[in-house]
């Protein structure tokens, strides 16, 4: 059988391996982005160019995003030249970017209206994941409309996970997912502070504490970089404090409080303050030193 | 060579599988408590029973405490019948309770004048690791006393480090332990009543976020119980409030503000105001319940 044709808008740090996958598994794509060198880039690994959103929609029988933030979603699908202007009906959209859930059902909606069915399709596990194949992702959508996307899916994550038949849902795991991670980020960030102060062994205190109750992919993966000194991305600042907006926006849209999650908010927002927003989220350590007026590493500046 | 006489004070929920270790290794054991029923039980299982703390400390060459709080190593050590009174020069004194690093200072620099070396040793592991003899054990204190030490505490324990010759410092290990646990409690509970605000599969949603960035201990063991209303300890509430209360003090006697840390504390007292102070420390998810003012099981009470 042959692989549909997919169309794939969106060519940034996540898009372009996602799409190298694709085409190394022999699926033929069409291609565009804002700008136009990522576009070449895909053209020379064998993908054919669009010149529009809308283009790429009019070719293809599944049409993916992949791209930074709510309002870039909504421009590419509802703007002019979108995707909404040249999908067909009976076509699939999935988003794998991560927006708002309810954005993401208000677009569901208007592409209701043309028998477009949509998936809300966000991953974790970052570039690192996107180039090898690995990420997990998580959809919200209808079972059908999963079960026609899933083999794409396999060839670009390994945990797949069909939340539920509503869009908006996907998305909702996803802000789950990046509210642990924030407040596991507190968590190992606090606990390296206290026994920065304390004048412990770091690596020690570490070694102590990763393998018991207190154990997080954080402590484990990010802990070691903040005793180091490293501040290199991994995931930036700035994206992460876009992914708590976005869980702060749908908790106040649902009446919840989330009082830890907003409180990293504002302490990452000291870190960007202090022009660290493209720094790794480990970078949340200069937050508590600067509001403690010390330093993890003394030798450092 | 014959195993040294070892004395044991506190015989709760973590000291009795301990002593029991001890003895089924071989020890000879003199013990107290302060209620006798532990005693006796200790007493059938081979230990040899004292009358006070002093009369334990008067017979063996090191001297071991369990017992809840920084006053009750106070009392106990310093205190009418305590161990200071009975501990002969060259014993070592090996506080195993969670306290005040600074206590444990106090207490160290007071029985250093009777030529009496302390090692600060508390455990983490729960009364699970107890009885398994499988604790993870954070020590501070001179690395005579800590190598003298170090077979009683292969057998009590798994995971042993020395944290480095200056006590305190195993209980500041310890404190950072539970600063990490704290917040990653707080992050697998925010994380749960999103997504039970948002309408998801909770078990899909743990199972699509556990393996990833977002995984710690506390999201793969304790999120299924709140997910499946079971909220029976594992670790008290109490306990873990006394133990946050420990990390505050510690951090504001080094002039560090630890606002997540804060936070949870505060949270728990919600859960403390609610009655459930004795439940386990997964009823964090009961003060985000009371001030959203909804359910995670819409069917419970």
């Amino acid at each position: 059988m042959a692989l549909p044709k997919v169309g794939w808008i969106g060519l940034g740090i996540m898009g372009k391996p996602m799409v190298r996958n694709l085409l190394n598994a022999g699926y033929p794509l069409v291609v565009w982005n804002r700008s136009r060198p990522a576009v070449d880039l895909a053209a020379s690994w064998g993908a054919t160019p669009a010149n529009s959103a809308k283009e790429v929609a009019e070719q293809c029988e599944i049409v993916v995003t992949m791209v930074p933030d709510s309002p870039d979603v909504q421009q590419v699908v509802l703007g002019p030249n979108g995707i909404y202007e040249g999908i067909r009906p009976g076509s699939v959209y999935v988003d794998m970017s991560t927006i708002s859930p309810m954005v993401t059902k208000r677009i569901a909606a208007k592409l209701a209206e043309k028998g477009v069915q949509m998936l809300d399709a966000p991953v974790s596990g970052g570039d690192i994941g996107a180039q090898r194949g690995t990420l997990s992702i998580m959809v919200g959508g209808p079972r059908e409309a999963f079960e026609r996307c899933l083999p794409l899916f396999q060839i670009l994550g390994e945990n797949i996970v069909h939340a539920g038949e509503e869009n908006g849902l996907g998305q909702f795991v996803k802000l789950c997912n990046q509210t642990a991670c924030g407040l596991n980020l507190l968590a190992m960030v606090e606990s390296i502070a206290l026994g920065a102060k304390a004048g412990l062994d770091l690596e020690k205190m570490l070694a102590a504490i990763t393998k018991g109750a207190a154990g997080s992919w954080m402590l484990s993966n990010l802990g070691p970089k903040v005793i180091a000194g490293d501040w290199e991305p991994g995931f930036m600042v700035k994206l992460q404090q876009k992914d708590l907006r976005l869980v702060l926006e749908a908790a106040a849209s649902l009446g919840l409080p989330l009082p830890g999650t907003a409180l990293v908010h504002q302490l990452f927002r000291v870190v960007e303050a202090a022009g660290l927003g493209e720094k790794g989220t480990q970078a949340l350590a200069h937050a508590l030193e600067r509001m403690g007026n010390f330093k993890i590493h003394p030798d450092e500046g």
